[in-house]
């Protein structure tokens, strides 16, 4: 029985996040009617990790099974015939049962984009928006995220205490170009709300609301009500998920 | 009693074109709203112009009438505070009572965007998309535009035939950046759907579906039913009106 990989896109901004919830409109929902409608078949879909309401994602990966043998180019062509137009399947490959979108995945890529100009109606779902960071302060803060942590100080506070909280994060970058500041974040996975909660200290110490040693704070606490400043959903992007 | 004119950039993918039609989403009846709410009066407002289902603008111009005395800062800030996100009040100014934002008008200009890269979901909204365009015969197509002309062959049929339809367009250029192909186009008035038929053939003209002769032959028979393609309204913007 044949495994399908899809690389998918999306703008997140008109749904609940990628998780089913009931009815409620979410990426992984439309996916699996999208499929099922080609198909004929009630396809189960597994993606990499969940995304929140109105994250994006440049290359999210999910997988199913199929009875169906179509060429990789039938696959995009067919699905996104019943996709609507903010959620694009842009590669298929055939993989072998052993693959899983979620248990196989050893590195994700998750930027976090923030315009520096003034608020404009066209990027309103795309960007954060600050002005007058300190770029070397923010860049200071990325270098102390990076390597092996315990991030449960970064985590969603609703995580069940017993999940190993220890990840590492081989790369956290920051790229200026023109008005938009780009923070790529390589990892061998995150926690719930991770990127957002340390994006939001981020911001604050670009800002001098808050101060360097309160990284350090929120390691050796594991407290994340230190954290509790989620950075807007918008800016955020699942890019890339390594195998 | 106060005249304001404000500089207004909206993203139209939500709603129904400017002009209010009953109590469908537009951008008028929104903007109306939104005064009316701030006020407390029954502002009636005037647009520089319509603009279609779809189509944005970065620089569209209203005037109202008020009794109140209100520097422009504070209007855009508490004009702003009643708008949803996606229409923005960028520019405040107080001007007499001669000033009409439509009768007052000496030039305008549009913008049409294309995106020569493949489809994402990202600009969907935004450009319209199209690859292997011919530059240069787009670029001969546009200077054909160029110049005083009867314009009824690209303008929608429905339009009273006694309507003026000779105008001058002062500029239609191309700039080609990256993956993105922005025609500019300036000129002393456009007509219902004349941007999006001239693009239209434009696109075709680029596409080699079509040749430069049709635009003679539309000038010569001003037959609106020889430029009834009219390009997709998400890659139009109304950029700049000049009194």
């Amino acid at each position: 029985m044949p495994r399908i990989k899809c690389i998918v896109s999306y703008d997140g901004s008109n749904y609940m996040g990628f998780q089913v919830q009931d009815s409620l409109p979410t990426i992984e929902l439309v996916l699996t009617e999208a499929i099922s409608k080609l198909t004929g078949e009630n396809n189960k879909i597994y993606g990499s990790g969940r995304t929140d309401k109105g994250v994006h994602a440049k290359g999210q990966v999910i997988h199913f099974d199929t009875k169906l043998n179509i060429p990789p180019h039938g696959w995009i062509r067919g699905i996104n015939s019943y996709l609507p137009q903010d959620i694009r399947i842009n590669e298929v490959f055939i993989v072998d049962e052993n693959f899983h979108a979620r248990f196989s995945a050893i590195k994700k890529e998750y930027r976090y984009l923030i315009k520096t100009s003034d608020y404009d109606v066209f990027s309103r779902n795309y960007y954060a928006f600050y002005n007058n960071l300190d770029i070397e302060l923010m860049k200071k803060a990325l270098s102390k995220l990076e390597g092996k942590h315990n991030f449960e100080g970064f985590c969603s506070a609703t995580v069940d205490k017993r999940k190993d909280f220890n990840k590492t994060i081989y790369k956290a970058r920051l790229n200026v170009l023109d008005d938009v500041l780009e923070f790529i974040f390589e990892g061998d996975g995150f926690l719930k709300y991770q990127i957002r909660r340390m994006m939001g200290l981020i911001i604050d110490i670009g800002m001098h609301k808050d101060t360097l040693d309160k990284i350090d704070l929120v390691f050796e606490t594991r407290d994340p009500g230190l954290s509790h400043k989620k950075a807007m959903a918008c800016g955020l992007y699942l890019y890339k998920v390594t195998y």
